[in-house]
């Protein structure tokens, strides 16, 4: 974290934040997976190496800090949080794949197919998306409210990672599109809902399980929708400016194999505008949450300054 | 269906069980699955061909057995048996990958892959199984018992298909053990997981939903436990005995890479004994249901004595 963004707001500091929810992420999810000793153990080690590789963590964060500031009970929201974490890291697995983006690095290490082989990868990603959905049943509910919350908490899950315009749909279009023409709607639905409708999900999923109206849900969903684009045109730009070491990834990849990205049809300048304007109007978003709003219009402004 | 089964009943004509039941899966499977024209349509198009592709609907009809005998209404059971065809095709979408498998006919039809590229064959696996869980999520809970019984049957579901004992787990075990000695407690582990774990929570599934007793319930998971195992071994027997053209897939293929099988480790009649010994106490298992028993009786029997 640079200091720059600690100036935004005198009574949160972000990059202290960060560091204490990843640490409890990252617990959480130690606990949430199985030990990598457990039969058969190749799979449990796979799926810990998947999972537990220092990524940002930006879903979960993003979940805990909405389900915080509006009073969810934190033994609720710890099984969205690595759920998230879970459907985020099942998708990573798969898109590495030979078949797919044929991706040896991910974070600096080898990806999990360069690790353990194709099939334990395909495996172990599909024991993720399992394993989320079974953390998101355990969710401990005690009423009826609850548990119907709950219900629709895993729906909204379940369709966020999906192909309907959710995070599978996307990468299937993306894939799709790689080399071809494509003009700023399709550009646009792509990335609403590869990286974006979890993304939005991790936001919406908090507020469903707090006690916000309708009207409320829907304000935090656009917040989710707006920095859910944000981050990804920002990846988008990290990608043309970026070093290999920098992103712990291949960089200037985007551009050798002619996907869309918004520099491509927008160029670089423009692309930063539009991410400012999607900030501000994120921010605007959750205004009415007042100062219970603070720590997300930090996390909003991070995403826009990220350099990972 | 021969003739032979009709013999073991007076009131049930199980092949005309079987056939309305298929009938009714295969039409709300196709409404449950997206449209072949939803965009991105090569998913689609993928997802449904892997689905809607003639099986035996040996889960859902078990499921929808067991149900309907114990009194669960049909809105309910029908998410539960579609979800848990859709576990079954993608996790046959995933065996079949060149990673794994490497299998080119299913059910005397390319495979997946074959038809719609890796990439997209991976995909199609993991948005069903996400559908999986949103078409369990959707499924219409009146009240908080019915609410509490469908996150049961939720983590239930997921457990079943995930890494520890379930059918991916199986699936992990399988692969890894493929060329190497085996013993009957490993084999048997391997089965109970990767087949018998979804069979059983077919059965299950459909008990939690109803209004039995945790003791019942605990009777029906035997009954599915045992039914599952007589299905895998009667899989091993039918791989050494039948022709290719029969099975829709290649025969021989498990002696040729010395899978874990029951007739390897036992030789063919005692594995046909122990399919018997199995389907008798099966039977027993639901012997407390009376009369409602008698279709449970009639599928047991059918799965051992089928030819495909």
């Amino acid at each position: 974290m640079s200091t720059a963004s600690r100036h935004h707001s005198e009574d949160v500091d972000i990059a202290d934040f960060l560091g204490s929810q990843r640490k409890v992420i990252d617990d959480h999810l130690g606990l949430f997976l199985p030990a990598a000793e457990e039969a058969p153990p190749i799979i449990h080690e796979a799926m810990r190496y998947g999972v537990l590789n220092g990524g940002k963590r930006l879903r979960p964060v993003l979940a805990i800090a909405v389900g915080t500031a509006l009073g969810v009970r934190f033994e609720r929201l710890i099984h969205l949080a690595c759920a998230l974490e879970m459907i985020h890291a099942f998708s990573l697995i798969h898109d590495d794949l030979p078949a797919m983006d044929n991706d040896d690095y991910r974070r600096g290490q080898p990806t999990v197919h360069k690790r353990y082989g194709e099939a334990i990868a395909i495996l172990a990603g599909d024991a993720l998306l399992s394993l989320a959905f079974q953390t998101l049943s355990a969710m401990p509910s005690e009423d009826h409210a609850e548990g119907c919350k709950q219900i629709e908490v895993l729906q909204l899950i379940a369709r966020s990672a999906g192909s309907s315009g959710g995070m599978i749909g996307g990468q299937v279009a993306d894939i799709t599109t790689e080399g071809q023409d494509f003009d700023r709607e399709q550009l646009e639905s792509i990335h609403r809902a590869k990286t974006g409708a979890l993304i939005t999900a991790s936001v919406e999923g908090a507020a469903i399980l707090s006690s916000c109206s309708g009207a409320e849900v829907s304000r935090i969903r656009d917040f989710g929708r707006r920095i859910g684009l944000a981050f990804q045109v920002v990846d988008d730009i990290l990608d043309v400016e970026g070093s290999t070491a920098e992103l712990g990834k291949t960089s200037g990849k985007d551009q050798a194999v002619r996907k869309a990205t918004y520099p491509a049809l927008y160029g670089l300048e423009e692309s930063r505008r539009m991410v400012r304007v999607l900030i501000e109007s994120a921010c605007d978003d959750v205004s009415f949450l007042g100062s219970r709003a603070n720590i997300l219009n930090e996390l909003a402004r991070f995403i826009s300054i990220r350099r990972f």
